[in-house]
């Protein structure tokens, strides 16, 4: 926020207020950075100005903690045979990242706490991670959604319940357990 | 409830009130059932008619819909090449029931949105899943928990995000996707 004035900062928090209510009541491919604007009471250029594109507003308005082409970049670039590794080595850096650990455990909260909020991250994984992987790695849909229900269930069980041994395992130890999984969603 | 008299009825929610306390104040390990019944007001051995063992207790009092002992059951009896699907097949009944699909929704969301209740839920787990299967099977814990996590998610992506095409897979497409999942974990 440093060197943002404080007219700025207040109208970027009333763009996300907007988005939320937006992507809240039209889903994610409903709303448009127009209706955004709108609801806002700024001009559509400056929604463009502060977050780029549809997506990023969306981010943004639910504080996803990783940029969704960058996750998919991530997952479909590098050796296939070493895919599974690299998806657990790159979840475990982000969950142990002070910057990324506290949204995601909020995102992962609010998912399961709220439909609506539920229904958006649905039609945000879809669109912006499940399509294109798939599409990328020439997979059916269905893998890459399977290998997301074990990214998600890590973090519920490794990061909320704080399962042990799970909680306490070295990040080699949990790659060692879960890569495999990950290497037979993605290169069965 | 069919005969039960509103008395028992008050009796027993009493307890289940008490229960939720103690499991929250001193954990599954620290809390008894004497302690739950003096805070109910309550004779221990109406605890014992009411509900029977103190895990018996902790799966009314936090709305688990199976027992864990059958759970545990489930899982290690049968033959161990079939492990996978058959923990699948039985995932999938307990979300297909009207009678237990709402508790299990309910649960998830609560362990995810509560820290007391993800406490409570990971040193049950510990206790009456990982610990009793771990020895059953004679393996690693830190395998049952890597299933555990995948139970989990499974749940998070099919049943509360509900992402496609996961969310509307018949079950043969899951068993087919997942099984092979947790054949690894439990049979390396």
């Amino acid at each position: 926020m440093a060197g943002r004035r404080p007219g700025q900062t207040q109208t970027r928090e009333d763009i996300l207020v907007a988005a939320r209510n937006q992507f809240g009541q039209h889903g994610y491919n409903g709303a448009t950075i127009r209706g955004i604007a709108a609801e806002a009471g700024v001009n559509p250029a400056l929604v463009h100005h502060f977050f780029g594109s549809k997506e990023q507003v969306f981010v943004a308005a639910l504080n996803v903690p990783i940029n969704p082409s960058t996750l998919a970049d991530l997952i479909t670039q590098g050796p296939r045979d070493q895919i599974g590794e690299r998806i657990v080595r790159l979840f475990l850096g982000l969950w142990s990242s002070p910057e990324t650990s506290q949204t995601f455990l909020a995102l992962v909260r609010s998912v399961a706490g709220n439909e609506q909020i539920a229904s958006l991250m649905r039609q945000f994984l879809e669109h912006t991670v499940v399509g294109p992987v798939s599409k990328a790695l020439e997979l059916p849909r269905l893998r890459i959604t399977g290998a997301a229900a074990q990214a998600f269930g890590l973090a519920m069980a490794r990061y909320v319940i704080r399962v042990e041994p799970l909680a306490s395992a070295t990040d080699d130890e949990v790659v060692e357990l879960v890569a495999p999984v990950l290497q037979y969603y993605f290169a069965p």
